[in-house]
Parts: structure tokens; sequence; C-alpha cells
């Protein structure tokens, strides 16, 4: 497809798109002559891929371009890849958690027999979130830690049944995007479930 | 307790505690002469609020006041109160969702008989983040997003159960806190358990 075609496609305006490709965070298409190019389907994931790191997780071009380069990068399997990617998502905390909650998630993890690296920057940004909670004198016990966790596994084995087997650059986009769009709507259906529970609380008081 | 108590209890420096007074986010202690005055619970728990809406929701002065308006609003019951504190927390997304996306979040209501309203900020939310998923070449599945909302009504079923059942001021304190530091909590936890399946999927491919 040409460059309008691929625009139209991914809903990147023609200028935008011309910018990914002088920045090199897009592949250059297929030279045809010496101003025109054709661009395939990989150009369009691409594209949205991009487009998911800027507007839904908000990041700079810098970490973008961090993100594709682990992508890319050939030398790595698609775990180090997906855990990157993943890794560039989740921001560091403000500040280190408490060793105490770091033995939490330690426990957290042998309690569901988790195959999980105890450094990953989530499981720090957990602990991280659990010395939060109890500074803002809501600690969260462990009872409610573990619901919370067969919520979080139930909701990523569906994401998993739900993947296409692809190759390791498509899974890795597919991670990736899904992770940014689908936390959203969990996020929101949260909120809604909260709202349905105090409204039949509410109406069941009066 | 004094000025001082408070600070340490909060953990918020005493300078931040009289600009806050002077700001009226944070209401006076009663005074013990001249220049003392002398402060409870509720003061330390205002403080929390306030500390949770400006560090982990990211809000700015102004919104943290309209959000203490809301909490403070004798007028409104506690539904109404909750409500307008998380309307403040849940953005207004950047583009108004589809029609079609509004359908869907409409349907899943009426299959989970949940009561919430159609127009509340998270229900937008939710058919906006429909629509970025989409946008963004993954399209979530109505199965999917049955498997999501019961994750989320699980969570949210726990939270309630775990709620202290205080006034209105103290529930809505509550409420807000717990979206706020239990979010997190969640999202990290998702993060973990994708990276759990992963490796166990590398593992078995190996």
């Amino acid at each position: 497809m040409w460059i309008s075609e691929l625009s139209q496609r991914s809903g990147v305006p023609v200028a935008t798109v011309k910018y990914y490709l002088r920045e090199g965070l897009l592949p250059h298409g297929e030279a045809q002559g010496a101003t025109r190019a054709v661009y395939d389907e990989s150009h369009v994931r691409r594209l949205r891929l991009i487009r998911a790191l800027i507007d839904i997780a908000g990041l700079g071009l810098d970490r973008v371009r961090e993100v594709l380069g682990a992508v890319d990068d050939d030398r790595s399997d698609l775990m180090a890849r997906i855990g990157v990617a993943h890794m560039e998502l989740s921001s560091p905390p403000a500040t280190e958690p408490s060793d105490a909650a770091r033995e939490r998630v330690s426990r957290l993890v042998r309690r569901r027999r988790w195959h999980t690296d105890p450094g990953a920057s989530h499981a720090t940004a957990l602990a991280a979130a659990l010395d939060t909670a109890a500074a803002a004198g809501q600690p969260m016990s462990d009872e409610t830690l573990d619901v919370y966790a067969a919520a979080a596994a139930d909701v990523a084995r569906r994401d998993l049944a739900t993947t296409p087997r692809r190759d390791a650059e498509d899974a890795t986009t597919y991670a990736v995007i899904g992770t940014l769009v689908n936390e959203p709507i969990l996020i929101s259906l949260r909120r809604m479930a909260h709202e349905n529970l105090a409204r039949r609380r509410l109406a069941r008081a009066r």
C-alpha cells in the first residue's frame, strides 16, 4: 500500500508517518522509484503500537524508542522482549518499597506458585503500592491480596487464551497493546462494580 | 494533639499542614489561646485523604478542593458523595465514545444486573476504552469482557466486605482512598500474573 493508505488504515496523519520514518521509529517501506515506497501490514501494526505507547501509555518518544528497540532485538527471546516492554510501561516507584512489603510480595508469589522475577518492576511496583496503602491508613490484608491476585490471574489466563500465537514481534506487540488497552477496561469495570454495590447497600438501608 | 503530633501521625510536614489550614483544605483545630490549637483523629484522616489525592491520584489543589467539597457537602447523601468523588478521579476521556461502545456497556450492565448510572464517568471511560482497544487492532469480545467484569466484581465485593461501616465522611474517605491505593495493586498483580503465564508457556516450549 502507498503511504496515503497506510495513514488511513492506521489513523495516523501522513505528516506524522513521515516524522516517524525520519526518526527511525517506523521501518522504511520498499522503494518504488526515487520518491515513493510501498508499505505492508507490519507497518500498520507498528504504527498502532507507537500510537498506543504515546496515547495510552503516555510515553515520550525516547521511551517509545526503547520499547521498540526491545521488540526489534533479534538476540532476545520472546519472554525477554515482553519483559523489557512491560518494564518500560511500569514506571519505577517514587520511593523504594520497604523490606517488609517486598517480603509480603515474595510470600504471595510462593503461595500462588507463580514463576516471576522478584526484581521485576511490577513486583517492585506492587510492594510500593502495599506501602502506600498502609501509609494511607488502609493496609491490605493477605486475605484481600489473595482475592486480588486470584482476580488478576483469571483475567491474565483469559488474555493468554485469546492471544493469537504468531511470531515474536507480533506476540510482543500484542502483549504490550493488550496491557495498555485492557488495564483501563479493568479499572473502569472495578469502579462500576463498586457503584453497583454501593447503590444496592444504599437501597437496602432506605 | 498539637500540630507537631498531627504532623508526625500523618507524615505531613508542619509547614504543609499550616498551608492546608490557610487554604481551607483542612479544618482549623480547637483554639487553645491565641497561637495554639488542638487537633483530633478527623484531622489525621483528612490529611491522609489530601495526600492520597495529590500523591496517588495526581490531582491539583483545585480538584482536591472539589473532591473535599463533595465529601463535606451535608446536603448530599453517601452515594452522591462517593459518586462525585469517584467522578473527579475518572478523568473524562479524550474523545467521546462511539454509540456502539456505549450500547455494549449498557448490554453488559443488563447481563450482570448491575445497578449503575449509564451516564457515570466510569461507564463513559469504559466505552472509550473499548473503542481504544478496537482502534489498536485488539477489540475485546463480549466473552472476555464478561471475564473481566466478573474479576472486577470479585474484587469490589471483597473491598466492601472489609470496609468499616462508619459515618458518611469516613465512608467516602475510605472509598476514595481504597480506589486510589488498590487500583495500582490490581494492575501490578495483573502484570505479574501475565509474567507467570508467559514464563510457563516459554518453559513448556523449550
